[in-house]
């Protein structure tokens, strides 16, 4: 058997007992019980899925004390950022409570018969929606509560009707299965199947990869890197019977800042971006990690305030020794990059350094690497020599979480060519304040092209996020006692 | 350079003049064609979008006769049809002319700022939706117009604001070419760039594989069989940029005909379904290739009627010689497989004849060969011990555009179990009728899980499928300018 072992993220001293890794027998039978959890979820009521969701959030907060000790011991992201997020879970899985018990799972479009021959008449027919099935899902490194074991991902596919198999990250392991264990009181005492949400853990990605390849599983949620991503995506499609892989990846997330703003807010904008880039040691999805600024004093002079506001800061400790491995291997690749680094300080085993460099449009374009994530408090300028550059770069990027927009109060020429240029490869465009923290609510996207995410068209975090684990399926001329069901599953 | 023939699908003599299979380099430059005018299309209006989809619904209206006659020698489809489906394509067109007019497109979710701090307070915002860009628009062998260069993907795609390169089919060019140059005169008269809606041909995959791979494509759509869907699909994953690609591929539509149902109205159902079985000669997406019975004696009579009802029918020439073989092989490898051979008669050089088989669910389940399309008039029947072995059959088909359930009108446990089984496995639930016959409609849903669609959310039919080119952003703190264009892009 082998075994996994959680460290102290500050210092990265053992943390807790070692756990068992799970076998292959044990992903299977996980799996198999999801699917037995799955034949009577599916047909639920919206009420009984409220009550557990609400049930679920009402236990983490009855043991945030010790939830948030755990998570900070084992991320070092700090208790009120941690008590912050448990917040945000909480309410997210009642925000998911609420569209259940609305019965948004069971919404269907009426398109009565129509009488006379095709193209014109045609029969009765009802646009329901099925759940998809059990769903494999993975928590992320950076969010321990609200992308992790009972975050956003397992919120709507259980507001869905479908269940979950979790597959705990190695980064926050002991938390992982306190949230394990208050998940199976819950499910005990709503009287419903352990196998409803499991939970597995393992240290590479053998577990991970036979979850996904596993016939009963119907889809994947996956919050991480591209290339775990990719990994996992390309074993969804390698299926006999491929799978949705709903893989929230890799992002850049340029901001742009126009001359006109930066003459008259420089200072404050400088100061807010400096705080966005440092903010969790950037290790936000949302991090922005590329400034676009046209060629203009102003600009030079926002790139001095930024500098001086960002070596003013020290990020705290980050997540894992691999991830701030990652960051020092990302940065020097950066530096070496053709670009002209302006902060670069070496960090303490504990914590890194903000880094911050500049290039121009073209050496940013052509180098493909300049385009990669560097997860942590690292952030490159982009400087342009005119709007048509600047755009050349946002279409560079090509796929990205958020593009923000500074400057553009006033329509004209330019500013329409970047609202259509930053539309064309985000799922959120920001027009004001930075991109870190993504709002739990009706109208929010996250989840742009690639390599952002691996299906665009869905958001992971917000009410449409429920949509990813709901398939429409039409009715036609079903009898009356399946129309009276009203779009509730059999 | 290589040529191309077409062929008379009744004699296989060659139809028309050679024409000149696209180069490489011709890919390359219809591309980019399509990738400028997408640049302005996108920002188009609901009201242009209309127009230019109305103008082309009245030319192909307009050249009605020659089109009819051009396809019915290409494919031997037969002119009724073929006018039907000239009309449903016409329809087609003015129904996504009706959603841009109404503007569907720019329909946008508000969610208005709310004070306080996170996880409640969050900034304004507005989800809208933004086309994807140029789209990769395969057409299909069976359906010459419905499915083909102006069917249902050119039109939801034209509409959603996306620029089409539509790779012709070989089994139909002349007719093809002869639509080309109607869009073409139609493009001149309402001022559009001739790059809006481009072709292309070729003889084996490279042209469509180039095409899928090219870089400034943002989607492809495709209507045809799970191998050539599958190719297509593995180049659209393998992209350094993935995109969306969807594909409707194979599917197998089993019917379940309960003992009620055909003790009382086996005779006329059995003439229904060999209607359907032989219509269009089986090349239907949505033909019945499985049919499932209980062991009754009313099932018995029923495989009588049908056989009977099947053997007096004369499909017609298939689409090509390729098809023919195909379906020859299939019959074949189907009679092969342990079934027992209920009618299997040999064809002429023109025309196939219908095959009917019948089988045991266990060898149905077992053998995964007996679960392929076998694309043509051939269909196999299923005996099931019981309703748990019935939905066992259900449960190995696994995806499927259709289910048609006959003898459900009763609320029982045994027909909530299918509804579950049929809802789980297929887009489309039919409870009357047979699944040929699509219609364009508001709660269409022609696509479902693997092998039937390769994004079993999505559907190629009806109004939802201009979902497929619009991907969601949410616009944070808009300025009133844009706030004001009410989701019409910039």
């Amino acid at each position: 058997m082998k075994t996994l072992q959680s460290f102290k993220a500050r210092t990265g001293e053992p943390f807790g007992a070692p756990l068992l890794a799970h076998t292959p027998e044990q992903v299977d039978s996980t799996v198999e019980a999801a699917s037995q959890a799955f034949a009577s979820w599916q047909a639920s009521s919206g009420v009984a899925r409220g009550s557990l969701l609400r049930a679920l959030a009402t236990a983490i907060e009855g043991d945030r004390e010790a939830l948030v000790s755990i998570a900070d011991q084992e991320t070092a992201l700090g208790p009120v950022r941690l008590n912050g997020e448990l917040d945000r879970t909480a309410f997210q899985l009642r925000r998911f409570a609420d569209m259940a018990e609305r019965g948004v799972a069971f919404e269907s479009v009426d398109d009565p018969a129509v009488a006379g021959a095709p193209p014109v008449g045609h029969p009765a027919m009802v646009l329901q929606r099925v759940p998809l099935g059990p769903v494999a899902m993975f928590s992320a490194s950076n969010f321990p509560f609200a992308f992790s074991v009972l975050g956003g991902d397992t919120a709507s596919a259980l507001a869905a009707g479908c269940s979950v198999v979790i597959k705990a990250h190695t980064a926050h392991l002991v938390l992982s299965n306190r949230m394990l264990g208050l998940i199976q009181k819950v499910l005990e005492a709503e009287h419903l199947p352990k196998g409803l949400i499991g939970m597995l853990q393992g240290g590479g990605s053998d577990v991970g990869v036979r979850l996904v390849a596993h016939p009963l599983i119907a889809a994947g949620a996956f919050t991480g890197s591209t290339r775990g991503g990719a990994v996992l995506q390309a074993v969804a499609n390698a299926r006999p019977r491929p799978i949705p892989f709903y893989g929230e990846l890799g992002s850049i997330n340029p901001v742009v800042a126009l001359p006109g703003i930066l003459q008259t807010k420089g200072a404050e904008l400088a100061t807010l971006l400096a705080g966005s880039i440092n903010q969790g040691c950037g290790q936000f999805c949302t991090s922005p990690g590329v400034i676009v600024l046209l060629n203009d004093p102003a600009s030079d002079a926002f790139v001095t305030q930024l500098t001086t506001a960002l070596k003013a800061l020290q990020p705290h400790a980050m997540l894992t020794p691999g991830i701030r491995q990652a960051f020092d291997n990302g940065v020097a690749h950066v530096a070496a990059s053709g670009v002209k680094v302006l902060l670069q300080e070496a960090g303490n085993t504990e914590a890194p350094r903000p880094f911050l460099a500049q290039t121009d449009a073209v050496n940013f374009i052509v180098k493909s690497e300049l385009r990669e994530e560097v997860f942590g408090p690292a952030s490159l300028i982009v400087r342009a020599a005119s709007v048509a550059e600047a755009l050349q770069v946002l279409e560079a990027v090509g796929g990205s979480l958020t593009v923000t927009l500074w400057g553009a109060e006033q329509e004209t020429d330019d500013t329409r060519a970047f609202v259509r240029g930053a539309m064309n490869i985000a799922g959120r465009v920001l027009f004001a304040g930075v991109p870190t923290g993504v709002a739990v609510s009706s109208a929010q996207q996250h989840g742009g092209p690639w390599p952002s995410s691996t299906q665009p068209m869905t958001t992971s975090v917000g009410d449409t996020a429920i949509n990813r684990f709901l398939r429409p399926v039409c009715i036609q001329d079903a009898p009356s006692w399946l129309i009276k069901r009203n779009g509730q599953p059999c």
